[in-house]
C-alpha cells in the first residue's frame, strides 16, 4: 500500500510554503496600494495556511520511509494542488474572471511555460504581475525541493520527489547529503536572479520590471508585463536577458563545479558545447534569413539570438514579433521548441541530453548493424551508459512523441489553422509558452475554449513533471495494489 | 569484404527485367499511335537492356553467398539505378523536360508515394500515364521480390533482400521455399489488381483509366489521371477504390491465410481490427466534421471513407480538396499519414503493427515501474515479442522522426508556409503523395526547386526502404570493413 500520510504531510507542507510564499506578492500590493490585490493574496494565504497547518497537526505518519511510488503521487498531488490554489488570488480579485483561465495561467507560470490567455496584461495589477512571474521562479526548481531545502528534519528517502520534480534523464546529488544538494541548488538559482535584476537595473529597467523580468527568466518562464513583451526595452536589456536566458539553460552542476573550481570537468561537459553550437548555429541560419527584414547585422543577430534562446531555453519572451518572420526563421524555432535546454536547468522540452543520447543510440545501433559481433557501449559524459537508461530514454521519446500528437489532435476541435493548433500543443508540452499564428508571442491562447483551456493545463503538467509521475499518479494500480518500488524513474 | 559481384549480377538481373516490363508502356503507345513516347521507351528499353546483359556476361561471382550487408547493397543500387533509368523515358520523350523532376516522379512512382510535379496531367500521353502508374505496381511488392519469383535459380540467402526490400517490422515466409513466397504474393497481388480493374470496367470506367487506377491502387501509389484525381468519378467507383485502398492496406500474409482457410488466424489478427477500427473511428469523426460541407450523409460518408483510406494506405488519391475541409479533419488526416497501413502491406508510413509494438512497449514499462519484479513480456498476435525486436522498433522510431524532422528542416529554405513544408516532408517519408496547402491533393510538387526535389526524392527512398538499407549503404564502413552479416536488420 501507499504511505499515503507522508503524502498527506508532504502536501500540507507544501501548502504552508505556499502560504509563506503568498507574502512577497501582497507586500507588492501593498506597496502599490492595491486593495482588491491585497485582499485576494491574504484570503488565499489564510486558506493555504489553514489547511496546510491542519493537515500537519491531524496527520501522524506511521512510518517516514517513501519509495518512488509515493514520491510520484507527492510530486503530482502537490503540483495539481499548488496551481489550484495559486490561482486563487487572479480569481477573487476579479482580474481573472474564469477560474480555468486562472488556472491556466497559474499552471503555465509554475510548469515555467509561460503562455497567457490575457489579452491586454499591461491591465493587471502590480500584485498579480509579480505573483504570476514568481510563479516562474517557484516552479523552475520545483517547490518540493524548496521544502527539501528548508523543512529541518528530513527521512533520506526524498531523492524519489527530486528526480521526479526535477527534469532531465540524469538528476545527480552534488554533495552527499539530499537537503545540502537541495540548498545549494537554491542558493545558486538565488544569486543568479539577483545578479541578473541588478544588471537590469543598471541597464535602466525600474526596480519592479527588473525584479519580474528576472524571476521569469530564472524559470524559463517567459511572462512579461508589457504587450510586446522584451521588445520596447533598449538592445542592452535585451542582451543581459539573452545572457541569462542561456545561463538558466544550463546545468547548474556546472556552476557548483565552478565554485569547486573542477574547471576541466565543465569545459569537459559535452551537452554544454553541444547546446552552445546549436545555439549558435540556429541563430547564423535566422540571422541570414532576417536580414532583410532588419536591414542591419546588429539588430538581425539580436533578435535571432534572442528568440533562439527563448525557446532553446523554453523561457518564451520575444523581442521582436518572430510569427511574422520567413518561413526558414520558424521552422527552425518550431524544431528548437523539442529540443529544450540542458538537463539539470531550469529549461522545458526534451532536454539536450536526451536528444544527444537518442543519437548515439542510434549510431550504435547503425554499427551494430554492420559489425554484429562488436560490442560498443553508448558513452555519454565520459561514462557508458548503461541498457536501462538507454532503453528508458527511448521509452519516454515515444510516451513525448505520442503526448505531443495527442494535444494536437485534441486542440484541432477548435476551429483554428493547423499551425496554430500544432505550435499550440507543442508549445505548451515543452513548456516554451508562444506559438505560431494565433497564438504568436504578440498573440495569446484566450480564444480556446474551456475544455481545450483544460487539455493544454493539463498538457503543461504532463510536460513540466515528465510524464510518468502524473501518468502513474493517475493509474489506480498505484493507489491500490501492494509492490514496493525501490527502482528509480526512467529517464 | 562486400560480395560485390554478387550485388552487380543482382542489379543486371534487374535492369534486364525492367527493360521487359517496359513493354507493356510501350504497346500502350503503339495502341494509342504515340510515336514520340513509343521511341523513348524503345531507347530506354535498349540502354537497360544492353548495360544488363553486358553486366551479367562480364561477371562471374566466387561465391553465391549474400549477407544482410549485401542485400542492403543490393536493394539500395536497384532502387536508385530502378528509378534513374526509369525516369528516361519522361525525359526523352520531354514530357518531363528538366531530368531532376523526372526523377522525382519515378521515384514518387516506384516508392508507391504519388506525389507529383505535374501541373496538367491531362496533357500526358497514355504511354506516359501508363508507365507512372505501372511504376507504383512495380514498386508496391518490390522490383527484387519479382526477380526473385521468376529467375530459375536463387541462392538460399535472399530473405535479406526479401527483408530489405518489403515493408514492416516482421517479414516472415509463407512457405518454405522463399521463392514460392515471392510467387505466392505476386500471384495474390496480380489477382487482385485485375479483380479491382474489371469492378471499375463493370461501373463504366474506359478501359485504359481502370488499368491505371487498379495499378495505382495497388501499389497504394496515388497517381491519377485526371486534374481532380478521383473527383469526377461516379460514388460506386469511388467506393471500388475506397475498397482495394483498404484491401492493399492489410497484411498480404491473410489473404494466404484465407487461402489456406485458416479464418481463425485472420480473426485473430489484431493488427487486422485494430487499423479497421482506427479507419472508422477516423471515418466518424472526418463525417460529422465535414457534413456541414456537403449537407448529406452520404457524400459525407464516402468523402470521409475515401480520405482516410488514401491516407492510412498512402495511396494519395483523393475524391475532394480536403485541403479546404476544416482543421479537424486536416489533422487526422495529418496524424494518419504517421500511422500507414499494416505491416506486410504494399502502404507506406510507420505501419500499424509498429505503433501497436510501441504502444505495447509503453504499457508494458508503466506496469514494470509500478512492479518492478514482475516479469512481463510484450506480447503481439499471440507471441511473445524478445527484447531485440522492441528494441529495434524503438530505435527505428527516434531515426524516423529525425528523419521526418530533416527533410523538413531542409525543405524550410523554400518560400513557402510551415504547413506545405511540413506537410510536403510528411507526406513524401511516409509515401502518402499529396499534403496541404501549396502541395494539396489538388496542387503539385512543382514549384520546389531542383535543390528541394533532390531532398524530396531522397526522402521517398528513405521512407519506402524503411531507412536502413540506403543509410547502410551510404556508409563507407560498410564497403571498406570486413565483416560478415548474419543478423537480421532491425525492424
Amino acid at each position: 500500500m501507499m504511505n499515503r500520510r507522508m503524502i498527506l504531510i508532504r502536501i500540507g507542507q507544501m501548502l504552508i510554503l505556499e502560504s509563506i510564499l503568498l507574502l512577497l506578492p501582497l507586500i507588492v500590493s501593498l506597496i502599490y496600494q492595491e486593495w482588491s490585490s491585497l485582499t485576494a493574496f491574504a484570503e488565499t494565504m489564510g486558506i493555504t495556511a489553514v489547511l496546510g497547518i491542519l493537515t500537519i497537526l491531524l496527520i501522524k505518519p506511521h512510518s517516514q520511509v517513501i519509495y518512488a511510488r509515493e514520491g510520484f503521487a507527492i510530486v503530482s498531488a502537490a503540483w495539481i494542488l499548488l496551481s489550484l490554489f495559486g490561482a486563487l488570488p487572479f480569481f477573487i480579485s476579479g482580474e481573472i474572471p474564469n477560474y480555468i483561465d486562472a488556472v491556466f495561467e497559474t499552471v503555465s507560470g509554475f510548469t515555467t511555460t509561460g503562455a497567457t490567455i490575457l489579452t491586454d496584461v499591461e491591465k493587471m495589477s502590480h500584485g498579480m504581475l509579480f505573483w504570476r512571474s514568481f510563479t516562474h521562479w517557484i516552479g523552475g526548481m520545483g517547490v518540493l525541493v524548496l521544502i527539501m531545502a528548508i523543512v529541518p528534519t528530513d527521512s533520506g528517502r526524498s531523492i524519489h520527489i527530486m528526480r521526479a520534480e526535477m527534469a532531465g534523464p540524469v538528476i545527480g546529488k552534488l554533495v552527499p547529503k539530499l537537503k545540502d544538494t537541495a540548498k545549494i541548488l537554491y542558493i545558486l538559482y538565488l544569486v543568479l536572479t539577483v545578479l541578473q535584476a541588478i544588471l537590469l537595473l543598471l541597464g535602466g529597467m525600474p526596480l519592479f520590471d527588473s525584479a519580474v523580468h528576472a524571476l521569469g527568466t530564472a524559470g524559463t518562464g517567459g511572462f512579461g508585463i508589457k504587450a510586446d513583451s522584451i521588445a520596447s526595452y533598449s538592445p542592452y536589456l535585451q542582451w543581459v536577458i539573452i545572457v541569462f536566458m542561456y545561463l538558466f539553460s544550463l546545468n547548474f552542476n556546472l556552476y557548483y563545479l565552478l565554485i569547486l573550481r573542477k574547471f576541466v570537468s565543465v569545459v569537459k561537459n559535452t551537452e554544454l558545447w553541444v547546446y552552445t553550437a546549436i545555439v549558435f548555429i540556429s541563430s547564423a541560419f535566422i540571422t541570414y534569413n532576417i536580414f532583410p527584414v532588419y536591414g542591419n547585422f546588429h539588430d538581425s543577430f539580436r533578435h535571432a539570438m534572442f528568440q533562439v534562446l527563448s525557446i532553446s531555453s523554453t523561457s518564451g519572451f520575444s523581442s521582436a514579433d518572430f510569427n511574422t518572420w520567413p518561413t526558414l526563421s520558424k521552422a527552425i524555432l518550431f524544431l528548437l521548441m523539442f529540443m529544450g535546454g540542458c538537463a539539470g536547468s531550469t529549461a522545458g522540452g526534451l532536454k539536450m541530453s536526451r536528444v544527444m543520447l537518442l543519437s548515439k543510440t542510434v549510431r550504435r545501433d547503425i554499427g551494430h548493424l554492420l559489425h554484429p559481433r562488436s560490442v560498443s557501449a553508448v558513452k555519454f559524459e565520459g561514462k557508458t551508459v548503461d541498457n536501462n537508461t538507454i532503453q528508458s530514454v527511448s521509452a519516454y521519446f515515444v510516451l513525448y512523441i505520442f503526448l505531443n500528437a495527442c494535444t494536437f489532435f485534441i486542440l484541432s476541435f477548435e476551429p483554428f489553422d493547423m499551425e496554430t493548433n500544432l505550435s499550440a500543443a507543442v508549445s505548451c508540452v515543452n513548456n516554451v509558452g508562444p506559438g505560431f499564428s494565433v497564438v504568436g508571442p504578440m498573440g495569446s491562447y484566450e480564444g480556446y475554449s474551456d475544455f481545450s483551456t483544460v487539455v493544454l493545463t493539463v498538457a503543461m503538467l504532463f510536460g513540466r513533471l515528465e510524464i510518468y509521475p502524473l501518468l502513474l499518479a493517475l493509474s489506480p494500480r498505484s493507489w491500490f495494489t501492494r509492490s514496493n518500488i525501490h527502482r528509480r524513474r526512467p529517464a
